[in-house]
């Protein structure tokens, strides 16, 4: 216990009404996240404004106790649980739009909206907001900041660093800075928005945005294709990508995906065992119709069995349900399930999955593919009946992500080092980079209040 | 003289044969940048190799002499001159392709290779490197990245930064990191590349960059819209925005800019003192012109005067050309010349413009604006006949300046502070702010030997 019950009471005492949670049932909701991890906090903030925030961590560095900002919840890695106890702050309740500026595509949102209002929001008011993380319901758009979250549409529209023009946000020292410009350029000064965006709320804690937004798209169309294997689909998305095609999502599922999704799609998949790709172009109706058509063509001369287009919305709407079933139903699949994000580069993708098999023969697991191939970045789930072959699972996944590596990949694409990850880094970033990126660490946080433990092993 | 002849001997014998260059003729070619200023070096380096920076970045810690990294000598700013004395050291050598991938959109290119070069590498092997400052002829590729150059494409496409995936760098200490990955996406660790894109050469010197490539347009087209008045031309600005439209170049030229280079066009001009916008679309050639010719019809609708199309590459070309024509004009034509390249909303480039006579009467000046619109990024060319002016001119730089934060805009959208603008930094970054930056420079360079005083006051 770190926390003192007068340490509490301060807390109490100093923070707006009602922000100091305790009760086991309040910590027992802040303990987990998407990762499958559990940590109980001691105690849970709610911030009700800014000043509880610096409050909150000016107390901390007095104290010495933690303090891990958590937004929504929905994060894969880890970052956001309480693993070294102290507090979890909580942002949900900075929950305000502060504009919405549409002579200048802008959005100011606090940390704690959900990304899928950020979306509404932007849509309703004519303009277009293009991040789409999976969770996006869950999930908070200061958590996609602090993850630099991604989503199908990233292959068009980059991730959610591309998308923050500037940000305000309360350093460890509890002294808040405003980062940015409210312009679509400014060099003045360094760069400290994109050093914070992914930064998983080790260096600040992100308490608002300013967003860029975009014109609307005119249409949307989407294409499945289904092909033969993942090998034959894989290959397709750089046949796709060398012929200048740039759509704005290129998903992939295979066929062990596809055998626990496949009936909820809208269409009778081919026999065998199939691999899908979703394909979505958007941009000026006629154009995109045609231009689907040739990427129709392409893909009929290159091994694809068929091809099943979206004729409304609510096919293309079921299509992307079924998509965002899979993880869900892997996990009530599988006894034992660990999820990577691996990112490959484009002519890596194929060589990847190819050597699936072998791993699976090896580490006797079942690994699911899926995701977001436009980008190389796949979601591997790899899984095991028998709860009791962990280690050997973690053996495979040690085995995977080094031949990632050896392909030119990254290990994580868009979940994020957190804790869960914290094992593999070291097989990325070589020592001196490691040793530069913790004193940056330290150099923000020098008495490790802020979200200690994460990242860095 | 900080650099006795017994350093220069050490340096002249640890660094490759040739690398030292003390004659005057030398130390005067490397003196100056396009700001207008005059620093004549105590030694130049050309770095043959990273090592050779290394080394120096060592002895310089060792010695205590200043090191100012140079690429092309194209900025605004003097940023790249040595106002402390020291060492020039120049990049310029470096100047491999080291790769070239189609499968995977990629380029690695050292940092002394031209950036035009970079764009003419990337079209012939089929692909796209969208940014395009006006100096492409002079600058470099790593010049490009330490100030994060912009240019007419960004306003589609974004400034230098969203090209660069990874860097390969010297710190201070003379450390050679490599930053990022070569993939599309990555979370892993903190987002040093974007820390070190925009530093102007004060945080690492940036020894080579892996950019991200995009696949080659189909086709470009150009239209050129006469307007009666430049708010007029400003105005439409936000008329193209808002109606969902994204131009690869919304390029303005005020009525005093033309007086100078209208001639040079290859349309005649309407009578009066008429303003001109550049609009440029790319994509699909059906698509675009289609599109051109909506927007065509919109501004016809709204105040547009005469309406003239480029037919054909030559006539966009010299477009192109006059475009780049209109600095060196208006260099020539005034006795003083101040170039500021503000940055505002797209709301505010009308009231920008529209404050201009005032400022011009108030001040005894005369204005020329000119540039990418359709960002905000508006270089304001401050001039006078009078050279006895020059603080009557200062002091309307300094009140434009206010104006343009006033109006949410930056003060630098693509120049950089340098030493230009440092008396004008602290009117947009308030001190708190100031002294962090000031501290990460610190953290990084504890010995202030890398391109020291540049721009924090």
């Amino acid at each position: 216990m770190l926390l003192a019950d007068t340490i509490k009471d301060t807390l109490s005492n100093q923070l707006s009404p009602g922000a100091v949670l305790s009760e086991p049932e309040a910590l027992h909701k802040y303990c987990s996240d998407a990762s499958g991890l559990h940590f109980i906090p001691e105690l849970v903030v709610r911030a009700q404004n800014t000043e509880d925030i610096q409050t909150l961590l000016r107390l901390a560095n007095a104290y010495g106790f933690p303090v891990t900002p958590r937004g929504g919840g929905s994060g894969l890695a880890g970052a956001c649980l309480a693993h070294q106890g102290g507090v979890v702050l909580s942002l949900e309740d900075l929950n305000r739009i502060r504009l919405i500026d549409h002579e200048n595509f802008l959005m100011e949102a606090e940390a704690g909206v959900i990304s899928q209002k950020v979306r509404e929001v932007a849509w309703e008011a004519g303009m277009f907001y293009p991040p789409d993380p999976a969770g996006m319901d869950l999930s908070t758009i200061g958590g996609n900041a602090a993850t630099d979250a991604g989503g199908p549409a990233c292959v068009k529209y980059g991730t959610t660093r591309d998308y923050i023009l500037g940000l305000e946000a309360v350093l460890p020292n509890g002294e808040c800075v405003r980062t940015g410009v409210r312009t679509r350029k400014g060099v003045v000064g360094y760069d400290l928005t994109n050093l914070l965006v992914g930064s998983e709320g080790t260096l600040a804690v992100i308490t608002a945005l300013l967003l860029k937004l975009l014109p609307k798209p005119a249409a949307v169309q989407t294409l499945l294709c289904a092909f033969p294997s993942v090998t034959c689909a894989m290959e397709n998305v750089a046949t796709i990508m060398q012929a200048g095609h740039l759509p704005c999502a290129i998903e992939v599922l295979d066929h062990r995906c596809l055998a626990l999704v496949g009936e909820l799609l809208p269409f009778a998949l081919p026999a065998g065992k199939p691999s899908l790709l979703i394909l979505e172009l958007d941009g000026p109706a006629t154009a995109i119709a045609e231009e689907m058509e040739t990427i129709r063509k392409l893909m009929l001369a290159h091994g694809t069995i068929d091809t099943l287009p979206a004729t409304n919305s609510s096919q293309r709407q079921k299509i992307w349900e079924v998509r965002r079933q899979v993880s869900l139903r892997i996990h009530d699949y599988a006894a034992l399930y660990l999820s990577e994000d691996v990112t490959v580069p484009i002519s890596a993708i194929a060589p990847l999955v190819n050597a699936l098999p072998d791993y699976e023969k090896r580490y006797q697991l079942e690994i699911f593919a899926f995701g977001h191939a436009g980008d190389g970045n796949i979601h591997l789930n790899i899984t095991t009946q028998d709860v009791g072959l962990a280690d050997r699972a973690h053996a495979g996944v040690r085995a995977l992500l080094a031949l990632v590596l050896d392909l030119g990949g990254t290990i994580s694409g868009e979940h994020g080092i957190g804790i869960a990850k914290k094992p593999y880094i070291a097989m990325e970033l070589p020592e001196p980079m490691l040793a530069l990126q913790r004193s940056i660490k330290e150099f923000f946080d020098p008495n490790k209040i802020l979200n200690p433990g994460k990242i860095f092993p």
